[in-house]
């Protein structure tokens, strides 16, 4: 991590990436060709956790010999958690004055927690209006041509890709090691029967045990993948996420239903105004009968290269890897779907966390369209619920820690009627300072605004407001 | 449970129970029979339940029409709880001035930390050499006849005692439903084996399929069961608990290690002093070769009824149960153990907890002596190490709230030379208004004492350390 870092910032500024939440790799040469071609948080995940786990190694093992120092104290207040106490604990919240919420625990792991009629049935409807209003788009669009154009003009060494896809390291490539690097299929969502019939079409394995042995993976060239996968028919149904969606203004001047949403939220979370008021807009996202979106993370790992979103222009840092840094999602169920749409958490309060065992059996838990029936926790779309969680732990010392590998959550199959649910994500930078900086650059903005108008008003949500956010 | 607890107001003084940590049934008629056969906390479990849905069934389902007002402002200072984070994470204590130690998550369910080297190979010594010196007892007794000669005398209806054990209610005693009653067996410890032998013996089960039927239930006399129970040969090895123990004194004018580690005991729970002081003596226990304990809770359900061990005199209140209100369990090994000893969690951290799943297929989880290995989770004895968990969650306002399942725990067979260990509980009364009154009628105590002698100290413990406790 620290090598690749080093040699970012000795090649000049960044190469430009994509906006959004996408990770965006800045890495010198066999990693950059390798991330040309797996450009995908999954990819990134097993770099990361290699380079982690061989960068820890030196820590791991043997009594603690000279512990470091406790820490310093921190430099901003700290973060408040609420306490999720057991499964099915509820707590009663004053969110809107002289009203009182039952605010549900449904999970420990991740921490999250349900909310009925958190909206009103007036507020879904507006909020809906709105989003019609500005139009929404595809949340997605299907693969172009480009992708397989591009891949067969790379040369690289196919014991590379071999190795990166080799989680277990045993030699082979089992199915599920290859599913679980899902943007291999650029955009498209890979089932175990699309890689053996891949496997069959370019004849990788012979002995058809849906495994590749190292052997059998060197006498195949990789370019009849890309064109098997270039010359495959995909429909929407295919990808890894099938909706429309729309970003709604909630900073300053925005709709009163919109900022006493906010409001709302910040009540709800406990989280600074100033936080809050600094987060992604609200995201409204329609499903029609067939949609879904497959389980995923809302926000990426953390390493100590790793630039948020939010705050990587005031931070003006180079910085290999970016993601969203949303600390707290926070879920709306805007009508009542007349079949499925359910949110699925499909390891959920496991005991333990292991991505491959993700997938057993040609069984993918985060198949959406396939599974959700097999996933620990389901919640049912009700209108004017909200569902809230935290993407990331706690670090012990009030501020964001690791990312909670149990938040991965999906929309299941809409199999009748359409879904309306929009997402409020908070976002806090991991780095305690950079967040610290990032709320002061933003008061300062807003005061340098507040001598041509409204004084002390949250201007950030403004620049959301007409940037066009890729997720 | 307010039925009961009214009939036991309405006779009067509660009945005497024994001293120490079980519970001390008072209730009327049928239910005071029942409990003369079946005195133990698995059925005083069972019983509470089923009044306790009872109770709160017209509260479940339904949207909630009009939730009560958000609680008053709790009276007294709330109890800071450790973060535990995720299992693997480690924070760094300064426990002892000048030194660092690292706190280790276990697991989060029961939320369970491992501090090694909390004490010193001196230390460690000490306790023992000072165990010895006062000597140790059996930690439990061999069953007399006594029990079997009472038993006969009881007139109690079989349906009664069937309803009572058929927990799924599905009019048929499965074997997990007899063995989950542990002390059916008065202190022996039951299989499955044995069970089955039982049945053989009194012809209870002519099908020989482990189930008993309503039918098969009624056509035996239940005296059979007592006589063969009277008949059978008991070893050491047969009993819940086979090992020895005793208390030692860490208040004032205690020895100084003995302070030492109350005090340590102390920043490492951040519990205020005056809640530590006011906690049981530290409790030094010695297996022996072919020692166990099988699993169980240290402490016990918490009703509206149920009484503290530590609160109940200054309290004055009759209660129809009363538990040692254990909130935190500080054990320390006090030896490396040759062979065995470890000290099992065998639901930690399991996504869901059902009392009836920890015994499936014949294999009890909670035996130590036979299925240690199918644990979650096992702590191997090391000398200095110390384990730390809490056996109550959090009520969600700063104070004790229910009991944890899942703090449920036992010592594996020790299978070469002996294991020492010692354990701290620190007593908190879930009834934060008891809590209260109990210390200040102790630092009143104290300060009565003071005008004799040294002012200001901690005076409960002296009064445990005369006490004989049955735990």
């Amino acid at each position: 991590m620290a090598a690749a870092a080093a040699a970012a910032r000795a090649e000049g500024p960044p190469l430009p990436g994509p906006p959004g939440g996408r990770p965006r790799p800045v890495c010198s040469r066999p990693y950059f060709l390798v991330l040309m071609v797996f450009a995908h948080l999954y990819v990134l995940n097993v770099l990361g956790l290699l380079l982690f786990v061989h960068l820890s190694a030196g820590e791991a093992g043997g009594p603690p010999a000279a512990p470091p120092p406790p820490p310093p104290p921190p430099p901003a207040r700290a973060l408040p958690r609420l306490e999720g106490i057991k499964v099915g604990h509820t707590q009663r919240v004053e969110l809107v004055p002289g009203r009182v919420h039952a605010v549900r625990t449904l999970s420990l792991k991740p921490l999250l927690f349900e909310i009925p009629d958190f909206l009103t049935e007036e507020e879904c409807k507006l909020i809906v209006h709105l989003a019609q209003l500005k139009g929404l788009q595809k949340s997605q669009i299907l693969p172009t041509d480009d992708y397989e154009e591009a891949m067969e003009m790379i040369e690289i060494s196919q014991m590379d890709i071999f190795n990166l896809l080799d989680h277990n390291q045993d030699g082979q490539l089992q199915l599920k090691e290859v599913l679980t690097h899902t943007r291999l299929g650029n955009g498209r969502w890979m089932t175990p029967e699309n890689i053996r019939e891949m496997y069959t079409a370019v004849k990788a394995d012979p002995d058809g045990n849906g495994v590749l042995s190292l052997e059998e993976f060197k006498q195949l060239n990789i370019r009849d993948f890309h064109k098997y996968m270039g010359s495959q028919k995909v429909k929407m149904s295919d990808l890894v996420r099938n909706s429309q969606h729309t970003w709604l203004y909630q900073g300053e001047g925005a709709h009163q239903v919109m900022r006493a949403i906010r409001q709302r939220v910040m009540r709800l979370t406990r989280l600074p105004p100033e936080i809050v008021e600094h987060s992604e807009p609200l995201q409204v996202v329609r499903y029609d009968q067939g949609g879904h979106y497959h389980a995923h993370m809302d926000s990426g790992p953390v390493f100590p290269e790793t630039a948020c979103s939010h705050t990587k222009l005031v931070a003006n840092e180079s910085a290999p890897f970016e993601t969203s840094c949303r600390y707290v999602t926070v879920l709306f169920y805007l009508n009542n779907v007349t079949g499925g749409g359910e949110t699925v958490f499909p390891i959920a309060d496991n005991r333990t966390y292991e991505e491959m065992s993700l997938i057993q059996n040609d069984v993918d838990l985060r198949d959406t369209r396939k599974n959700c029936d097999k996933g620990n926790l389901r919640v049912k779309p009700q209108q004017g619920t909200a569902v809230f969680w935290y993407n990331y732990l706690s670090d012990g010392e009030g501020w964001v820690g690791e990312l909670d590998d149990f938040a991965l959550h999906g929309g299941c199959l809409v199999t009748q009627g359409t879904k309306w649910i929009a997402n409020n994500w908070i976002n806090v930078d991991p780095n305690r300072r950079r967040q610290l900086q990032f709320q002061q650059e933003m008061e300062r903005y807003a005061g340098a605004e507040a001598g041509a108008g409204a004084p002390g008003e949250w201007t950030v949500d403004k620049a959301y407001s007409g940037v066009h956010l890729e997720l």
